[in-house]
C-alpha cells in the first residue's frame, strides 16, 4: 500500500467500501486558511452515488466532518483530519465474489498481493476510495483559488464511441459542465451519451469514456524535473484513479503524428507576459508550467462488474459464468470527473509550495 | 528540481548537457549482484547519438564509469556512482537561443523558475539528461533478470502517420527491434519510416511518434495502491522522459470506447496459475501487476529544435525569426526506445523489492 | 508539520488536545495479521491520563475504534484508520495563555510559525498527540513479536536527581515495570520517586526524568546507513517525542569519556552466533543491529506548564506573571514510557521490513 | 542503504574508503547562488586526515570537483554533483580483517547484513564517506549565510575525561577553534588534551570526546512537528556521524534532573522580538526555533580501530589475538567538528526551505 500523496501538500487516505469508514489525512495545509465542511461538501456531492439515474443507486450521503486542524473556521497549519463514515453497506451483495474474481477487477491481483482481500465490493479498489481524494483536493482547491484565482474544470468528453465536439475552452465552467448528469457540456452530445449509457445499464453492460480537464490561471514555473515533472505526476495522479488507462497533455497521441514546425507552439507577447500563440504543449514545456491554460485527457475503461453474464473461471481455475449482482455503475466517467479535478488539484497545490521558495 | 526516483531502489541523476559529467547515483541495489562497466554499456551504446544518420551526429562515446558500489565484480549494497564524461560539447553553437527561448522547449520555463539556465544545448532538459537512468536501468534489469527472467522490450510503432501492424510479441526481441535503426521490427515499415525521417530531417523539420513497450514474465503483486499502482508509476516514469505526450496502458484510449462485456478478460486457468483470456488490462488490475505480459504505449511529440525558420519571439516579446543551429535529431522515437525500457525497469524493480516483505 | 514517520511501515497522525478527536493512519502494515482494538487499548491505558494521582486527573477513557484496514480480526494490508474521541475537553482553562504564551512551552513557536495556534492546550504540542503514535506502535510490537518475538520494554531509571541503580535486564517485565505508579521497577527507588513527584506537584513544580528503553531478541542486520542507522532513526524517533532533550545509546555520553580498549565490544561465540562479551554499543554498530539488546535513554525535560507564577513577558514584550491554570502532569516520564517503547517499535518495525529484500 | 538526506534540499552521498572516488549529489539547491570549488574546500581541508600529528597520516588532498549544476560560478537550481578522488588507498593493510571483524566496529554488522563488506577500511562505515555530507554541508552553510547570516561553529568540549570550562559562546569563532589541533578553543584544556592524545596514541589506544556546537541567527520557526521536529532531524543527522552515541540539545540530560521553575526560560523582551532570558531550550521549543541560538552536543565514542592487541573472535567464532595495522585516528572529534557543523547546516537549510511557502 502507498496511500500517501505529495511532497509539501501530504495526503493520506484510508478506508474499504463496505468498512465503517472512509476518510483522509492532509498534512501540510498552510495555516490561516478560511475553512470549513461546506468548502468540502460540495465536490463530494458531485462524487456521491445516486446523483441521477445513469449512476448507482447506492444511497451515501457522504457527509464529511473535519476532525482536526481547523479551529474557528481557520486551518492551523496542522494535520486535517476528514471522516466520511459508510451507511449503505450492503456486503452479502457480493457472496457470490468470494470464490470467483471478476473479470478485469481488482479481486484477484489484491488476493495475490496481500493473501486476503476485502470480502465486499472492491475493499481498496472501490470508487469508494476516491472520497479521501476528493475531500483533500476541495481543500486544494480553495488554495489555489485564493492564491492565484486559478480554476480547475474537468468534463466528459467521450462516453463510448460518442465524442463530444471541440469545447470553447475560454466559457468552460462547472454549471455548464453539471447542466448534463453526463457532465458533457456539449447538450446535443450529452443527450446521446445519456441514451447510450441508459440503453448500455438496460443491457447490463458498461462503457467507458474520456475525461478533458482545464486548468486556467496557473502560474509559470510549477513542476520539478527531472522526475517530479508537472506532467509526470500529473500521469501519476489519473493513472492512480481506479480504470484509468491513458493519459495524454496537449497534443498527446495525436501529437506524436505531428511535424515540429506544425507542433511548435511559437511564443508571442501577451500583454505584459511571454505566451504561445497556439497550446499543443498542454500548458507545460520541459516539465514546466509556461502560463498557458494546463490540457488533459485522461480514458477511462468501461467499469468491470457488469450484470450480463460472463464466462470466467474460479480461484481454483474452474470454469464458471458469472452475472454480477449489486450496485454498480454503468459508467464511471460523469463521476470520475471531480476526481480528476481533485488528484489535479493535489498536484497543483503540492507543486506550488515547492515552487514557493524560489520566489521568495 | 526532483532528481531521484524510487523508494527502495533509489537512482538520482544529475549532470547537464554540456557541462562536464553527467551520471547516476544508485542506492537501494541489492549486494552481491554481478556487475560491471560492460552490463550498463550495452544500453548506454543503444541510447547514444551518432548510431545512424537518422540521429544526431553529436559523437560521445558515453563510457560509463562505476565509482563506488562494486568491488571485485560484485555490488556491495552501497551507493553505486555512475559517471559519463561530456565530450563533443559546442556551446557556441547555442549563442543564438540566448535571447529567443527555442518555441516548445524548456528555455521559457526553465528561465522563468530558476531565473537562470544552462547556456547551452537545454542543460538538464536535454536527452543527455537520461544518460543516467539508462545506467540505472541497466542494473535493475540485470536484477530482474536474474531474479524472474523478467525481459524488457520497446520498440517504435509509429513514426508520424506511419503506423506499424500488430507485432507478434510472444517473439519480439531486441535484436529484431534493432535490426533497423528506426527500431521498429516490422521491415516494410521500417523502411517508410526511414523514408519519413530522412525526408524530415533534410527538410530541417522532426517528426513525432509512439514507443510501444512490452514486459514478460512479471510477477504477479507488483504495484501499492493507491498511489503507487503499478500503472500510475509507469506513467511518471515515462512522462518524465523529454518529449513524451501521453501514456496508455493495456487497451488504453481505444478501450474507452468499449462496451465492458468486449472489454472485460475472463480469467483462464494456465498451468498452474490463473490468467486472462484477453488482455485488454495490459497486464495489471487495480494497479497490481496479475502476470500478464505489462503492454503500454508512449507517445512522444517531434523534438522542439528545428532548423527550419519560425516566427516567434525574443523573452522580451520582439518578433523574430528563429532557424535553430546545432546537431539535433529529427526523430527521437528510436533512441527513446532503451530510455522508455529503463524507465519501466527502475519502476518494476522499485515494486519488486517493496513487495517483498510481502512474500516472505 | 510533518505527521508521516516511516518508510515502509508509516505512520501518519492527526489531532489537536482540545479538538473532536485524535487517530493516526497505518500504512503498510503486513496482511493477515490478526488485529483488534483490545490488542492496541493496552498501551493506550498506559499512556492515558488519570492513572494515577501523580499523572494529570484529566478523565479520557482513550478508547480505541478502527476504522478501516481490518475485516475479521484480520489486517487486509490496507491502511489502518485508528480513531480515538477526545471528551474531557476544557478550553477555558487556557484562556490566559491567549496573550502570554508559557515560558518553554511551544505556544510562541507556533504562532510564529503558523502565524495561528490552537487557543487550547497545547494543540499538536499537547502529549495527547502522542495517542496516535502508541495505537500505530501497539501494531508495531504485534508484528515483532509474531515475527521474532522481539520485546520492548522501557522504564523510568530517573526522576529529577533520584536515580535507579543498575537493572538487571534480563528479567525486565513491563509488569515489573508497572509495578510502581512512577514506572521504576526498583521500588526502594520508585518510592522515592513518589515522594519527589508529590512534594514537587504540592509546590505546583514540575521535574524532569530519564526513560531507559531495552529491546530484546533484535534480528541482526536492522538499519540503513548512511542517513537511516538505526541509532539515527531512534534518536529521531525519541527527540520528537514532546520535552525530550536528549538522546544516548550503549555507552552514550559516558562512552565519550573511555579508551578504545576498554569501550570496545570483542566478539565472543554466543551458541551458534557471534555475540559481543560486553555491549557499550547498545546493539548496534556501524548503524546496523548486531543482535545483542538494544540499550538506550531518553532525557526529558520537567513539563513547561507550571502552577507557580514565572515573571515572563506577553507576546507583545509586556511583563506580566504567569501562574498556569488547567490539568498538568507534575512529571511526564512514568507516562513517556509507554511512548517510548511506541516509538522503538515503530522505528524498529520499519526498518525490519526495509530489510527484508536482502533476505529473501 | 539510505544515502539521502533531506526534503527540499537533499543530498545523496556514495563512496567507500577505499574504491575509486567518494561525493555527493546535492538536489534542490536555490539557483543564482554564487558557487565555486572553493566554497566547499575550505571545509574539506578541515575534514581532512593528516591535518596534525593527532589524525591518521592518510594522504588525501580532498580535492573537489563540481561536476554539474553550476555555470559561470552560478548554481543553476540542477543537481550539483561533487566528486573527491580517493588517491591514498592501501587495500593491503586490511588483509588481516578478512576473517576477523574488528571489535566494535561495522565489519560484523555489514558482513551480516549484506553477506558480503567492503575488503578495506570500512568501506561506506569509514568517516571518509563523510566527504560528501561536508562538501553538501558547506553549500548549505553558503546559502545560510547568505539569507540570514547564520553562522554555525562546533567545537571540542571534551577529550576523555579533559572537559573545557563553559566557554563565551558569544565570540566563538572557527578561527578561535581551529587555534589548537585539538579544536578545543580553551587553551589550556587544549593542550591537555593534545597530551591525553598523544599518551593515548602511543599506547595505541583511543579515546572518545564530545563536539559542542552552537548555532547563531537562527530564524523564528524552523522544524516541522511532529515527526520533523528540529532538534529530531538533528539528532537524526549528528547520530548518523560514525562514531556518534548521543545527542542532547539545551540542557539535554542535566535538564532531566532540573524542576521546572528552575528550567522554564522565561520570554522577555529583547529589542523588536521577544527572547528569552535563559536558553535550556537550546533555541528550540516544541521542534520549532524560537530565535535564540541553538546549542546541542554529541558524544563520539574512542574509535574502534586499535593498535593494542585484543582478544576476539573470527567470524567463525574462533578465538584470536586481534592488533590492527592501517592508520588510524587515536581521537576522532577534532576531525568530526566540520562533519557536525556540516550535518548542522544540512538540517537548518532544508528547514528553512521547507518553511519558506509559509512566509511568501
Amino acid at each position: 500500500m502507498s496511500s500517501t500523496f505529495g511532497t509539501l501538500f501530504r495526503v493520506t487516505t484510508f478506508g474499504e467500501s463496505h468498512g465503517k469508514a472512509v476518510g483522509a489525512v492532509v498534512d501540510g495545509c498552510p495555516a490561516k486558511l478560511r475553512l470549513s465542511e461546506a468548502d468540502i461538501q460540495a465536490q463530494l456531492g458531485r462524487r456521491r452515488p445516486g446523483q441521477s439515474d445513469l449512476a448507482t443507486p447506492r444511497d451515501e450521503g457522504d457527509t464529511v466532518v473535519i476532525l482536526s486542524g481547523v479551529e474557528s473556521g481557520l486551518t492551523l497549519g496542522t494535520p486535517i483530519g476528514l471522516l466520511v463514515e459508510n451507511r449503505d453497506q450492503r456486503p452479502g451483495d457480493y457472496a457470490e465474489t468470494a470464490d470467483i474474481p471478476r473479470p478485469s477487477h481488482a479481486d484477484f491481483t489484491y488476493q495475490m498481493k496481500y493473501g486476503i482481500r476485502a470480502s465486499s465490493g472492491g475493499g481498496r479498489a472501490s470508487a469508494r476510495e476516491t472520497i479521501g481524494r476528493v475531500a483533500a483536493g476541495a481543500i486544494a482547491e480553495k488554495i489555489l483559488k485564493e492564491r492565484c484565482d486559478l480554476s480547475i474544470v474537468a468534463y466528459v468528453s467521450t462516453v463510448g464511441t460518442i465524442e463530444a465536439p471541440r469545447i470553447a475552452l475560454e466559457e468552460l465552467t462547472r454549471e455548464a459542465v453539471d447542466a448534463s448528469p453526463t457532465r458533457c457540456p456539449d447538450q446535443a452530445t450529452a443527450a446521446k451519451m445519456v441514451d447510450l449509457i441508459e440503453q448500455t445499464r438496460d443491457r447490463k453492460d458498461s462503457v467507458g469514456g474520456v475525461v478533458t480537464c482545464l486548468c486556467r490561471k496557473v502560474p509559470v514555473g510549477l513542476g520539478e524535473p527531472v522526475f517530479d515533472k508537472l506532467e509526470a505526476k500529473l500521469a501519476q495522479a489519473m493513472l492512480s484513479i481506479p480504470a484509468s488507462k491513458g493519459f495524454e497533455i496537449g497534443s498527446g497521441f495525436a501529437g506524436a503524428r505531428m511535424q515540429g514546425s506544425a507542433h511548435n507552439d511559437p511564443f508571442v507577447r501577451k500583454g505584459s507576459r511571454l505566451g504561445t500563440r497556439s497550446n499543443n504543449s498542454g500548458g507545460v514545456q520541459g516539465g514546466i508550467s509556461n502560463g498557458e491554460p494546463i490540457v488533459f485527457r485522461v480514458a477511462f475503461k468501461p467499469p468491470a462488474t457488469i450484470g450480463l453474464p460472463q464466462k470466467t473461471a474460479t480461484f481454483q481455475g474452474k470454469e464458471v459464468s458469472l452475472a454480477a449482482k449489486g450496485r454498480h455503475d454503468p459508467c464511471v466517467v460523469p463521476r470520475a470527473v471531480p476526481i480528476v479535478e481533485s488528484m489535479a488539484a493535489l498536484v497543483l497545490v503540492d507543486m506550488m509550495l515547492r515552487q514557493d521558495y524560489r520566489t521568495r
